[in-house]
């Protein structure tokens, strides 16, 4: 079996399939992404990871959208072109705006930026935010 | 001048005592954070800091606790102790309760966790994805 | 000369074809990958890798399947995608198999995910872990 | 509860108490490590990574060392110093020698220098690794 | 609208089109780049970057090309292909060779090295380098 | 041995001796900072890195100060405490002033931001920029 290609439901061992008809039925989607298609090759690693990312995005203290803005944030951060694509569209799907899409790329940015500014200057953790946390 | 100690107040030039006084008065602290105080050692550094991070983490379409969070976000990901330090205090400022940062926190790990997953098997960005940036 | 094109064999200076003559008798291969032809466009970098490769990818207290699903897991977590495949094939003219590949995924994707846990947290290192180095 | 200090077995909620019981039972251990005592503010991320860690880590196609030592090269690369003493220490009782962990530094190191050389030359990816994968 | 596409200038507000006029006008070049295109998308985004890169690039202490070349350096470290493409063209214009470019990119991948072999044998940091700075 | 001490000079095999006599006779210094004490637990690591590492911060068509801005740069990225700081008092040493030092690590913060815009936004590669490398 070749890693190049997707995994698709006809193909796939019950396990998988089982999977592929969690994530249908949890999304309301017809098909499944191909990042599922993909980790479909490792059965355990599709299982395993679809079960804490149900768990993890489910609506909680942080309501889904905000969910799905940080996973945008990290994923641009890390440079991971499929995730970016991805978390973006779900975030759409769950009501991010064209302005929204603005100010959280903006913050990312920032975040970024001032990062590198407190590794430049070594910046000492203040006496009062150590305390704090 | 040494880059090991901050640029305290009294010792500092009117530019950046008035870039310090804009940060105590929009933020409503008795102090400036370490942070300032050792970007003052390059005083047009602090000063479009300041503006830009004003400007950006201002309320919008994203509140000023979700920018915040964003921010805790990406710090953790770049592993910045500082600005997880700083940026924490700042959303408990703002509002964050233990359960939202456990949450946060929760969501970090699986998108740095997914953002390899999907680099590891090399997942195709699908076309429906593609099309609906 | 242009960088956007490989340096091939019949084009390169005596000092490179000497390099990928070297690469392609200790690696038993008939030419060698678009790596080595890019760094050619500046020799004293291809034949400093090369050397360096060959000393640190050779059989030594760790074999060299283990060294190379150690270089995939790296490559993996930078997303650079040239090393992904060309390391991946590597591993598996070593012998990986495909739940081998399955396994290392999953390690490297659980391993970014607990370093951000650890960040996010703060967790300060425990005494016994600092005494046992 | 602060989250500057970790969460003690005596002061533990059951669920908590529980896993900190599996850890030991699983490792022989006399204690957790801080790492576990810290994800313990949020009881859901305490159980649900000990759960995928103990799967993931668990003897298959890759031995359990092959494991610990890519979780070093993983967290090295990321520069997780909690990370990379607990894991060295992990890789250390499971039988890493110090010639197998300066062989392994020395492959990170090198994996992370061609990364780089990789993304400086905008490296294609060869047809033929294509094909393989 | 969507964000797959560039703003082109006649597309664009006014406010859009001013910094587009300032860029071609402070570069001397025909168009702008993708870059300016898709931030556009972002007014605010695109203005405030604009403001800030162009202070940050000017001459002063460090020369137009020295910046250029650590804007490669920084872009080629966290795997930024848009960037690397956009900043080695911005330092060949301004008069890198192939024999800098190859020395730049030498340095870049010994620094990612050794960060990491600095990360892996925990190196403490000399009390004489602490106080020199 | 343990990994946590370094390797001083009287303590040390005679091939880890040469290397830090060459070390200390081609800078010109006392003694050798503890990144060379600590590879020197591993000789191989020790004696390679020191070779490449003279070749590639040799003057050539990039002088030495430029070479170690670009080292402080990546170090600041990859947040490297160690790295920074050996390298900044390395830059010091070579004439790097407090404007140089700010100058820097402004520009390799607008890189680290400019960077995620780019990804964020997904801009495609201009094709005037690909054809120029």
């Amino acid at each position: 079996m070749s890693f190049s290609n997707p995994v698709e439901y006809h193909d796939a061992a019950p396990e998988v399939q089982a999977v592929y008809d969690d994530i249908k039925c949890t999304r309301n989607v017809e098909d499944v992404n191909n990042f599922w298609k993909y980790l479909a090759h490792h059965p355990a690693t599709l299982s395993r990871t679809w079960q804490s990312l149900k768990e993890v995005m489910a609506p909680g203290a942080l309501d889904p959208l905000l969910k799905e803005l940080v996973y945008v944030a990290v994923s641009v951060t890390n440079n991971c072109a499929y995730c970016v694509a991805s978390h973006s569209a779900a975030a759409r799907r769950l009501g991010m705006s064209d302005e929204m899409f603005g100010e959280l790329i903006a913050v990312v940015g920032m975040a970024n930026e001032t990062n590198r500014l407190a590794n430049g200057y070594r910046v000492p953790i203040d006496a009062a935010l150590q305390d704090s946390f």
